[in-house]
């Protein structure tokens, strides 16, 4: 098998450029999506793109594509992610998606190699959930309506509507972004794994076979809100006790309902009245789930569920929960598996097959095309966060997979 | 037995005046210490008071001293309470203690009855801790100092010496409000329980024995906030699931250490970061646990400890705690128990001998005088609430119990 290789100081150059873009001194790197960190971060990508030789193209959803031998009629081979972050985000997430995209696209150029499927290297709108998460890869997937578009509001009430004109978008021009699931051949995403299990392992290449579904709930507790020092412990009602116990039996349900998989995580609580000398009335949690495997996320949040209501019934207090999201999982498509694990094997590369368990733009594109997703180890599993790593060879590693595999895909011809 | 009667319509109007005092419309009384509201609740007990003769004093520490057959030489006996609220604050907390004080005095006076011991009704200043509570009983016992006053300051950063000021007092004049134990003959408080018990067990009584003490921790459970997704469960370091581990042996720490009486309460939490996906990193809470022994408090503050070590030990978590308060446990005086008991049934009122959960004035000046109180029910053991009340028949008998107790230990002569 031919072999190509990845530019390693471009590539290098590349995440280090775009890791000023929207850069504090102290608080990492932000760039929500719309606002002046992330255009200027767009604008890079292009002008990129641009000295590159590739075609820039910009759909109605404010995605980037750059591409390459483009012929609007052959389905394409997509790769990419997004530019958008967190807030106090690190340097990688997303970005070293795009970049790696870029560079593949890059090296497939110079080498002016033939591809049966035309190649796009595409940059994302809002990955991170400004206006809900994977904004862009939604409306290629044809999964935005007017209504999600014009009800679209930020944390600080501004309308999607708005930040995007404010960008000079029109939002509704999102709508015309959908793409024909016979337009896109196959999608493939680099990301850093975000999780600690191929630093742990000291394995380079993960190979990522599902994403996990997740259902969110907000979660309220209700007992009575009562003097802490006048009332005895048999008269309490008190919520915090409540969810104590419930926490105490997430293992366990885990343990009896799940997969290997599985997790469950209470990540946000909030006590009212929420003083050291007052029993609390109510607490409102989230609890999030996940699997790669719908069945066991169903059977799980039928346990939470039996769990929540006999904890209430014998401390007499009320549960109420809110399904905030439900997303399922998907399954990696295996024909890109089994072609990035033969790369692998080609480049004498040790890999692990895995669940991704964070959300990705892959999650929303694999319902309209084969797809397939390539990480790289995280520095002790740190991501959303300025302590988020990869160190230079691994990323070196996993952007020579995904060229490898790219090239593949695309049957691409030296 | 010589029985003496409060004056019912009087109590109910002088109740009634003072809850408009500081009241919104929606979200119940607040007359917190040395504000607007606070200041005109003390003038309109200053003119109760004088209206009905009594010898009007102010201390240092603006405690508002309601005094009868005064005369500089003789100890006295005090009654009193506090006018000062918490937010959102019911009509009855600390106000009917004043009420009740001022309307035994005005019966006594009516009678032109001799005492031995001149009597006060007093009006504390800043009891429920606007900085840091029982500032009016602790100046009398000689608690304070000049660097307790200078740097007290409210939850805004308000110092007290400049809330002091701009409602017209010298801070520093509190050190003068020190009085001399010989000074004091006995104290008394009516109080409303804010717990269940009395009203659970329909008795219109309490005859408190001893008040609670306390301990209070800000304890931290330090663990690594890691992404829910794509973290392992068996690679987390949750620090709240070490709190809900500890949660759940609150109860058996209780059962195994505590008494009766002991209560244990979990009632402030802060999870960071807080957000749905990211597995909590630190907890800080509350822990405050309560009772009437002195070993007791120990023996759980020790058990609390070892529990909180275990946990942490085991999950690689770490833990931290501060002492934030701790209060000894106090015994009422045998001699005004016995005087209440005896009132109690001269006048056919069952009672019940039972402790204060919550802390008191009266907790201060047991420091330098025989100390008592009665407790009236709490509607479902609500206090600190709109909700707040007390049935006026209950409120009449335990102001006929004060009344008449009151007239036996400053030994009245009809």
């Amino acid at each position: 098998m031919d072999i190509l290789e990845i530019n390693r100081e471009r590539l290098q150059a590349d995440i280090e450029a775009l890791a000023e873009i929207g850069r504090s001194k102290d608080y990492g790197i932000y760039r929500m999506a719309f606002t002046e960190a992330d255009i200027e971060g767009r604008n890079w990508f292009k002008q990129k793109a641009q000295e590159a030789g590739l075609t820039l193209y910009q759909d109605g959803a404010a995605n980037i594509h750059a591409r390459y031998q483009w012929d609007d009629k052959r389905p394409s081979v997509m790769m990419g992610s997004h530019l958008d972050t967190v807030p106090a985000a690190g340097h990688l997430d997303g970005a070293l998606g795009v970049v790696v995209a870029l560079e593949c696209l890059r090296c497939i150029k110079e080498k002016n190699i033939k591809v049966n499927y035309p190649l796009e290297a595409i940059a994302f709108s809002d990955e991170e959930g400004r206006f809900g998460g994977m904004l862009g890869s939604q409306a290629i997937a044809g999964m935005l309506t007017p209504e999600k578009i014009v009800n679209a509001t930020d944390l600080n009430g501004i309308k999607l509507i708005d930040a995007m004109q404010d960008a000079g978008f029109d939002a509704m021009d999102a709508l015309h972004a959908k793409r024909h699931p016979d337009s896109i051949h196959a999608f493939l995403e680099l990301h850093i794994e975000q999780g600690p299990i191929l630093d742990g392992m000291g394995i380079s290449i993960g190979n990522v076979d599902a994403i996990t579904g997740l259902f969110k709930w907000d979660v309220s507790i209700i007992g009575t809100a009562n003097h802490a020092g006048t009332t005895p412990m048999d008269m309490r009602k008190d919520a915090f006790m409540g969810l104590s116990e419930f926490a105490s039996q997430v293992k366990r349900i885990l343990d009896e309902n799940g997969s290997p998989r599985s997790v469950a995580t209470i990540g946000r609580v909030e006590i009212s009245p929420g003083a050291a000398n007052v029993i609390p009335g109510k607490v409102e949690f989230s609890l999030e789930a996940r699997d790669t495997n719908q069945d066991v996320l169903d059977d799980l949040a039928s346990a939470f569920r039996k769990s929540l209501s006999a904890i209430a019934r014998k401390h007499d207090l009320m549960f109420e929960f809110r399904v905030l999201s439900e997303i399922s999982p998907v399954k990696s498509d295996t024909g890109i598996v089994d072609t990035i694990e033969n790369v692998c094997k080609s480049l004498s590369l040790p890999f692990l097959k895995m669940a991704s368990g964070a959300a990705h733009d892959t999650q929303i594109m694999a319902r309209i095309a084969r797809a397939g997703m390539i990480f790289v180890p995280s520095k002790d599993g740190r991501s959303h966060s300025i302590a988020e790593w990869t160190d230079m060879d691994d990323i070196v590693k996993g952007a020579n997979v995904a060229l490898n595999t790219l090239f593949k895909i695309a049957g691409g011809q030296l």
